[in-house]
């Protein structure tokens, strides 16, 4: 096996491609968010990617079959463009690997002719976030920039660094002169959080005009609140009197 | 020396191998098995494997040589098949050399014309074991899922990841076409565990039909069985009271 | 991409040109000087360093787009000499990468026909440091320690081992058979130290000829000491009564 | 430079030449045996050995010079063989360049037509150690015990492990059908060793009939004896009362 493979199931034809990558992250957003492309899109699976840097370890599935540790490329007509959308189970475990990793993903998407490249994630919140979840940007260019402001994209409001495949496969392309970006959703991070997964959603309908339908996602994002504040609850019951959390919540740095 | 490396010592003629291995693991159960396997088969070591990421290190022999830290190959005539067991003295220390190692051992595998692979675990039981250690499987694929239940391996009632060369084997194995499972018997995982070994080779008694004798084995479990006892009583007299064990005893996820 | 990649963005033509090295290290002392250095003498990027041992991350710039961890070059000319400066945000991250940056970084400045490599760094003052920063140095060859002498450097008087770029591009350089030194101004290394940052300019005003004017430097340097006094008045207030820091004050090893 | 590299300074005639080692590890007992032969048999360095997993930083010298992390070659005529001396700074750092390193000495060996490699070591005395230290070995073949054990050397007596290149390169010589073998006298391993290093040292001079005078090693020893006991007395006189150390002294496995 080599360091990074990626074994190709089916050559599909596409027309204007876009890669979309969703990665374990904070909040697992992204992972999230690209799943629910996937179910509600139908995409189909064409290719998987291996690495030697992926946990050395096999997952016993229910059928009692085994699966590698791997990420998967899907992809899915579209109107006007097709989608190609990139799944795993982790990030590569070293420094080397995760640039090998996010080379090999940039050699297979070119290979496919993509020119655009949009990875999903968190981006956690120091302070209180806002009920209807903000989505920054980190982006190639300027006038991909602008562009993405028209959708409801914030950029130059947030500072720091993205950490892992989402934030360098941005900046291996545009290093390759295509077109990328990093759409992150503000996040607490500490949980699981469709809500952050919705909003990265809503941009991606509306800029590549999917219209994936959102309503089991919101639901999703109901039910985690609700178990959240049970949860919470049941901690202020132990550990009263309690520091209050509203002036200074738990922060997240993605 | 290559990263990964087989010194063959010498050719033998197999018919219809099948590839048994057993590395140090959760209780020791896989490498206990298989080294139960080679002395009581009388199999003959042929090959040897080193690894630049086995540690570092030789041991002092009793007769006063030295011995590098390798796996080794033992191969030995069945009544239908023939056996090659590999037996290891570590796992290989980094991610990549995991895979490597593996795939260095299957690329031999595939010389020696080896379609099966069997890989013998233990599995990290989180409630009480029964008496009767519980053997598990993880496997290439249904067909032979449905042709080891038959010989009383379980699927699909224990999930999580298999972790090491017992795992990645199987998963590889099966990437190439290679019929592969691991064999997992219940152990709690904090001692040796011959018992779990023993169950183990039932399984492959039946399985291959190789009418090994297991009544060492047995008389080991006993002997650690008594240990155990003892061991576990000094520590009752000494920290007493303690938390009653029965309702949730120690848990050991391989 | 490669391990270590080195993209020109212009080809300079090159008058007796001096590399000078100032990565992040004890007091970022040299990253200061060099930062200095480029915006002064309005020096101008030519080429950007790549590794994948740099952090495995982008940074968010406020104009929305992103930026990779990289290292840069910079050049200007000079009256009888050019200048080629190397800026870092980051040190690699293993031990084989940082040989390999190295390497890569000379194999680069020869092919500019540069003959003499000046890293930057402090060196971690062990009792109370001299009000004017003393500079030692550590060199290629006795020749080249004798010619520095001449500009303030002291040579001889401090021990122990540069570690990091500023120490091993030294050592490769010498092996190389370049002139090569490493100049370390005295600093206690628990601050960002412009002051240390100054006297390391100085030397390299007199050697090189540079007129590089340091007034805005010394005013960070004054900047810096009265936030520090600020900060120590504070804790002090806080932990009354505390051990006199003027016998044995804080030592930073580099 | 390479990841293993050997720079030949002269290449010396050598006459049955043996390889003898010292590098860092337990009581310092090989690097200062192999250093008291270098100085007493005035030996001449020929060679230096890179590595890129040495520690990544330049010793500053008194001279005000760098010295980059090596490991030096040093030969000497013999009345019936050469000797070819090994001395380091440090192991190499990483699991995989342990292997790399020792291959390549080894390979470098070899091109001297050396046919036979002695490693020097401490073995870490569990209880009390013996007045006059023994000296233990681990060796290639048993031809080769046998011979040893007529100077001295006790084969079969301890076990374990040899860790690091001490142990490596006599396995890996081994392995390619070189006589080898790790010489270990009896040390606590706490401070450095003078008098371990001499027990190594007799058995050289009786083995290689060197006649090398141990003199000044003997008044080490001594020295350090002395500032030990001193040592240990201001320690008993802080800590009254202790557990006392006749019984179950400190021990240290290497």
């Amino acid at each position: 096996m080599e360091k990074d493979e990626i074994v190709l199931l089916k050559k599909p034809r596409l027309k204007k491609p876009v890669l979309v990558e969703g990665l374990p992250g904070l909040g697992l957003v992204g992972r999230i968010a690209a799943e629910h492309l996937v179910k509600k899109m139908k995409a189909e699976k064409f290719a998987v990617a291996y690495s030697t840097n992926f946990p050395p370890q096999v997952r016993i599935m229910p059928d009692g079959t085994v699966k590698m540790r791997t990420a998967e490329f899907y992809y899915v007509k579209g109107k006007k463009r097709d989608l190609v959308i990139l799944i795993g189970d982790d990030q590569p475990l070293t420094v080397e690997a995760q640039y090998s990793f996010c080379d090999n993903v940039l050699d297979f998407a070119e290979e496919l002719n993509i020119k655009e490249v949009i990875t999903l994630g968190g981006y956690g919140a120091l302070r209180q976030i806002s009920k209807k979840r903000k989505v920054f940007g980190a982006a190639s260019d300027k006038k991909y920039v602008k562009t993405l402001e028209k959708h409801g994209v914030l950029f130059g409001e947030v500072g720091g660094d993205i950490v892992g495949v989402a934030g360098l496969l941005v900046g291996l392309a545009s290093a390759r002169g295509l077109k990328s970006v990093c759409l992150m959703a503000e996040t607490k991070g500490n949980y699981v959080d469709p809500k952050a997964a919705e909003s990265v959603l809503e941009v991606l309908n509306s800029y590549l005009e999917l219209n994936v339908d959102l309503k089991e996602l919101k639901e999703k994002a109901k039910e985690t609140e609700e178990m959240i504040r049970r949860l919470e609850a049941a901690q202020r019951a132990q550990q009263i009197p309690q520091v209050p959390k509203e002036t200074e919540p738990l922060s997240y740095i993605r």
